[in-house]
């Protein structure tokens, strides 16, 4: 591909091409005013999510295919955390300037990588011009787990708080992206992974709703942030214990390196994309036991409080107010 | 409302009370990672818009409300394009800093007003912070018409070109707003609505799919770039005659004023949201018909061609190539 600028048309051409390919549910791809799928039972689960360039991502720490995968990585995450099976999404892209064809095909490259990865289809979108970089928005449709999707309204008092695999490790990518060393980054690839390429817990969510948990969400505004949404809904307080945070080891031994705690990427870091879920006490060893079978490990962080007991991280005896960690974007966050 | 300013968590807040209320299909509202709802028969048209603020609007030439009701209406035409309805529609939303309540009250209510007017019920989506201004992405999902949606595919040699309503009055309403001239914008209210609160043309997009027309598309980018989106997928060529094209009395009178042509407003302006359609020649007249028992005017304006015959604007004993005309992000348009 030379470095000529493609316009509006050229670029929806590039994309369809990259994307066309059987895909069943597919009634009318990209290339009309809407696209069509069909959903056997009907039901459907519609999330989407934006990124934008200087506030989502930098495009001096991750490249363009990253962008593309990280941004329907979120839209996909959101199905999971419902149970459910994404199965085609819509791409709404904007340049700040006319891309080339190699841009254009980078950036497509790492959305489709991430969305075939879980068998879902680019079935249509829409290309324009932005005032500012570039921007992304990624709609994701799936279908339901046959138990119903799970909500983060059914929580109860008493429900175990459970975490699938490690958090803060996209925190500890990102922490590593922005010191901006070559060694440091060799030195930790998983953390720089789970950064820009973080994966979806699309079977675990199957799983865990299969499992008959209470409640679920995905890990995107950090543990705190995500867990707080949980107790909102369901109208219940929360306590969790601070060693009970899984860490990766290589989170750990970065952390240690640089003073920081690696806790707080875990709280209020964000976008680990794990499964933060709730569960009676006998569905929760349940859970725990078929996440195994699939080699996935999940860990119980605490449990669900009667209304009114507050948010609480117990440590070393004493505890902290969970209410304000955690990344808002009219806020700012702790990263 | 004061003027204080919202965070993520009470801008979300403030909308889904907005858009709350009993909508039949709709299973699970905003407030979880995703929305679930239920569309029977199970086939989904899904489609999704943009607008970016110093892009598509300017918020000196229009208001918050108008943006709001300007992008849900773009996507909801998408729908209107295809013969169907629209039923439910995301909106990821970013501010280029923390909004106040007021701001976000009056863009929802504009988007709200423009979904219900079509019975479509806001069910999810994203709030972020944009590098820039104001952001708008739209999803709307829908139903397709029982005789399948229409295509821009479905064009065959000799079908009649037809159009709805008039064309060129959002262009027209744009170049008043540019003019900010207060007098200008009280003489020419029906140019300045047309531009700032388009009517998607859900009604006689479903009319024409029953009449069987071969293929649609609604007029966002121009009458030259919409109908040669149809060549372009069907395969044909086309000519349409420059004097049969439809324009309102104040979008000719405005223009004269000027010393402007209002036929390049039609060709080249877009945002009309009225429907280019092709179909044979009974089924046009049968169109045409059934589009007048709901006071629906539509308009011939040439024919299909075949492969290879090009792309023809006919004037006056000669042609113009239509190739060209109209707006692409990144070539500008011709308004």
């Amino acid at each position: 591909m030379s470095g000529r600028t493609l316009d509006e048309a050229q670029i929806i051409a590039v994309i369809r091409e990259m994307a066309s390919g059987p895909h069943p549910g597919l009634e009318i791809p990209i290339g009309d005013d809407a696209a069509q799928f069909h959903f056997s039972g009907g039901d459907v689960l519609l999330t989407t999510d934006s990124m934008y360039e200087g506030v989502h991502f930098d495009l001096h720490a991750c490249g363009l295919s990253d962008v593309g995968w990280k941004c329907a990585a979120a839209a996909v995450s959101d199905i999971a955390a419902m149970g459910g099976q994404p199965t085609c999404a819509l791409l709404s892209l904007a340049f700040g300037e006319a891309p080339t064809g190699a841009r254009v095909r980078t950036l497509a490259s790492g959305l489709l990588e991430m969305l075939s990865s879980c068998h879902c289809a680019l079935i249509g979108g829409d290309v324009c011009r932005s005032p500012g970089g570039l921007c992304l928005t990624v709609t994701v449709a799936g279908t339901p787990p046959l138990s119903g999707a799970v909500r983060r309204t059914g929580a109860r008092p008493g429900d175990l708080v459970g975490i699938t695999g490690t958090v803060g490790d996209s925190a500890a990518g990102l922490f590593i992206l922005q010191k901006a060393e070559e060694e440091l980054r060799a030195e930790y690839p998983a953390l720089v992974e789970a950064h820009l390429r973080p994966r979806p817990r699309v079977l675990a969510g199957e799983v865990l709703a299969g499992s008959g948990v209470s409640a679920m969400e995905d890990v995107s505004d950090g543990v705190a942030a995500d867990l707080l949404h949980i107790c909102a809904e369901s109208g219940l307080g929360c306590e969790i214990e601070r060693d009970l945070i899984p860490l990766s080891n290589q989170a750990v031994e970065l952390a240690s390196r640089f003073g920081v705690d690696p806790v707080d990427w875990a709280l209020s870091g964000g976008e680990d994309y794990e499964l933060i879920f709730t569960a009676a006490f006998d569905r929760f060893a349940e859970a725990e036991r078929a996440l195994a079978g699939h080699g996935i490990c999940a860990f119980r962080l605490g449990e669900m409080t009667d209304p009114g007991r507050g948010f609480w991280l117990l440590a070393g005896g004493g505890r902290t107010e969970l209410g304000g960690i955690g990344f808002d974007h009219f806020k700012g966050g702790a990263v």
